[in-house]
C-alpha cells in the first residue's frame, strides 16, 4: 500500500444525518493520514442494485489501491457477512448482500473475496444497527495502515450476487436493455454499452449514427453531445460512463417524457 | 495539540449554499495542514436543540483533541458571545445560545468554557451576519495551530443552557421520553438510553425482551436489529447511539406511523 | 505554487450523483497531496449566471493560488473552449460560457485567460459529456503539481461574457437593483453593494439608517444584524458578502413575501 492511501464512501445515508461524518471520525482516529472522498451518499435508501452499479461504474477513476467502502445495508446486524473484495487493483469493503454484484460480473475470474471475522479490529459497538461505523470504517482504516487482508478473515466463494439486468439481442435484431439510473439533470442512463451495440448489424454507412433508440413509444436518434439535441426533444448518446443515455438538451428527460428506472429501452440498426 | 489536527463542522447551512465551503477556505488559509470533516450541515434551520443533541451524541467518534465547530446561530451579530468549550478531551467552538447544552449536561463538572474576545484572531468582517466565517472558522484554525485557549479570552460560568427533555419515570413504573430526531430512513430516535431503562423493574426473565414501548397508540416490542422486524410493522430497538429508536424494517416509521419530533414515547416492563 | 495546493469545486451536480466524487478521484490520482474543498454543488442546473456570482463572491476566502474549478456546462462537448483564468492571485478552470463573467467584471485589467488545448493532460474520454472529469479535473491536478499555464495553451482575449445586471441610479435618486440569489434560510441577496449605496445622497444624520428599501410593494428599513428584525416582518441589511439582503428574523423572507431571483429592489435615501 503506497504512502497516501485513499478511502472512498458510497452509501444511502443522504446528506442530512451525521452518519457519514461519524464514519470519517472513526477512520481518522485510526489512520490520521488517510484521504477520504465521498463518491455519493445519495443512493436511494436500501437500493442495493443502485449501489452495485454506482461503485462498479466509478471506482476506476480513483487511484490504484483505493479502499471503497459501500454501505447500503438493510440487513445490518443480521447474519449477513462483512466482506473485503479485491478486484482490478482496488479494494471494496461492505456487506455480503449483493452490493458488489456488478464488480463480480466484471471481474468474475480475478475477484478475491474475504469474510471479515477479526472482531478485534471492530469498534466495540453498543448496538447492531450501524456497522458502517463499527465494522466497515475501522476495518478500512486498519487496512489502509497496511494490515494484510488475511488478518481480517478467510477467503469465501459463496458470496451473494443479485441479478443485474443484462441487455438481450433478439433474433429479429432488437437490442433490449433498461434504464438503471436517473441523474440530477433528469438524464436516463441505461445498461446498454458499446459491447452490446457492437452486436447490432449496422448498415455500412452507419456507426452510431445509424442506430435508432425506442423508449416509451418514441423513436430517437443518437447524438454525440448534449448541445446537438437543441430542439428540446428527446435524444440519446453514449455518455461519460460508456452507457446509452436518454436526454433533453437543457431540459429534464425523465420528467418530461416520464422515464423511470426499470423502463425498457430498445435499439435497432437504422 | 498533536501533529494532524482535525476540525469538524456541524451547521444548519444545508447543502446548496457556499457557506460551509467558505469556512473551509478561511480555515485552510490560516492552517493549511488541518483536516476538516463535515459532521452534518443538515440541522434544521435555527434548531439549536437538534444541534445540541447532534454534536453531543457524535463528537466522541472523532480523534481526541478534535475541534468541533457548531454554527446554528439565529442571534448572530447580536450580543450573544462566541465560546470555546473544553470537555472530555475535545474542543467545541460556537455561539453561546445553548448549542452546547447536551455537552454541559454530560460533563457538568469538567467542562471549561471560554468567552472568545481576542478580535485580532477574527477575520475583518464586512457585516455581522456570518460569524461562522469571520469568528468561529479563524479561531478554530488558530487554535488548531497551537494557540492556547487563554489567548482567546477569559473563562465564564454563566453560559446559556436550553432545557433538554429528560425521560421521567412515574411512580406507576412508566418511563416517558420523547422523539428527538427523525433520520433519513424515517427512524424515530428518542432520548431514552440504557441508563433510564435500567430504572424499570423488569421481570426476572426479561431484559430488553421484557420491555414494551408505546407510541401514537401502538404498543411494540424490542428487537436487536432491523431485520428482526420483518413483518412491516412498527418495532423498537436500542440504536447505534445507545438510544431507543422506533423503526419499520425497510420502511419509514415516521412516514407510515406519523411519528414526529416531540412525540411522547412510553416504556413499561412487560 | 506553494507546498500544499488547494482545489475548490463549484458545480451544478447536486448531492445525489457521483460526479463530484469521481472528479476528486481523478484529481487525487494525478496529485495525491492536493487539498480539495467543495464550495457548492448546489448551483441550479445550467444556471451560468448563478455560478458566475458564486465563484466571484467567494473565491477570495480561499488561500492565494487556490485553483477553483467551475463546472456549469450545458454546452459540454460542443465547440465551447475550456479555459484557465488567472486573476487576483487565484486561478479558475472551467468552460468558456460566461461562468467567469463576474470575475472579468471585477478584474477587467488584470485577468489573464488561457485556452486549454494540450490534450495530453486530458483523461482519454469515452464520450464528450463529462469534461469536468475528463478535462477540468486533470488539468487542475497537473496545474496544482506545478505545470506552467503556458503549457496548457495560448492566451485568448475573446472569451465569452454574459450580461450581469448592474444596479442603476435614476436622476430622481432611486437606486434599482435586483435579487440575484435566495439562500437556504430564504434570505434574498441583491446585487446592491456599498459602492452603489454610496451614490445615494443621504441626509446628514443618515448613514445606512437613513435608507429605505422597497421590494414587492413593501418599504423596509435597514438593520445591522438579523436579531434586530425581531418583529417577524421583512427587513434589510448589508450581508456578509457586502450585498444588500432582505430577511425575516428566524423566518423565510422569500417564502413569506414571495421574493424570487430577478425581483426588482429599490433603495432611496430616507
Amino acid at each position: 500500500m503506497p504512502g497516501s492511501p485513499v478511502i472512498s464512501l458510497t452509501t444511502d445515508f443522504g446528506s442530512e444525518d451525521p452518519f457519514a461524518g461519524v464514519m470519517k471520525g472513526v477512520i481518522l482516529t485510526i489512520n490520521p493520514v488517510v484521504r477520504i472522498v465521498d463518491i455519493t451518499h445519495g443512493i436511494h435508501p436500501h437500493d442495493i442494485k443502485e449501489a452495485a452499479y454506482t461503485v462498479g461504474m466509478n471506482y476506476r477513476y480513483f487511484p490504484l489501491n483505493t479502499i471503497h467502502i459501500v454501505v447500503v445495508d438493510p440487513g445490518v446486524g443480521s447474519g449477513r457477512r462483512p466482506l473485503i473484495v479485491s478486484a482490478d487493483h482496488h479494494f471494496f469493503i461492505g456487506p455480503d448482500n449483493g452490493v458488489f454484484s456488478y464488480l463480480y460480473q466484471m471481474h468474475r475470474e480475478s475477484a478475491h473475496v474475504t469474510h471479515i471475522t477479526a472482531a478485534h479490529y471492530f469498534l466495540s459497538a453498543e448496538s447492531a444497527t450501524f456497522q458502517g461505523r463499527d465494522v466497515f470504517a475501522p476495518v478500512a482504516a486498519w487496512f489502509s495502515r497496511g494490515v494484510e487482508i488475511s488478518k481480517f478473515g478467510d477467503p469465501v466463494d459463496d458470496y451473494v450476487t443479485i441479478p443485474l439486468s443484462v441487455p438481450v439481442l433478439s433474433s429479429g435484431g432488437v437490442l433490449t436493455g433498461e434504464v438503471v439510473h436517473i441523474d440530477r439533470f433528469g438524464n436516463a442512463i441505461t445498461n446498454i454499452t458499446p459491447k452490446e451495440l457492437g452486436q447490432l448489424r449496422c448498415s455500412d454507412t452507419g456507426g452510431k449514427e445509424g442506430l435508432r433508440v425506442r423508449v416509451k413509444g418514441s423513436t430517437v436518434a443518437m447524438k454525440e453531445f448534449y448541445e446537438q439535441g437543441g430542439d428540446g426533444g428527446l435524444h440519446a448518446l453514449m455518455n461519460s460512463s460508456g452507457c446509452l443515455e436518454l436526454f433533453v438538451f437543457q431540459g429534464n428527460a425523465s420528467g418530461t417524457f416520464h422515464i423511470a428506472t426499470g423502463d425498457q429501452v430498445e435499439v435497432v440498426a437504422g
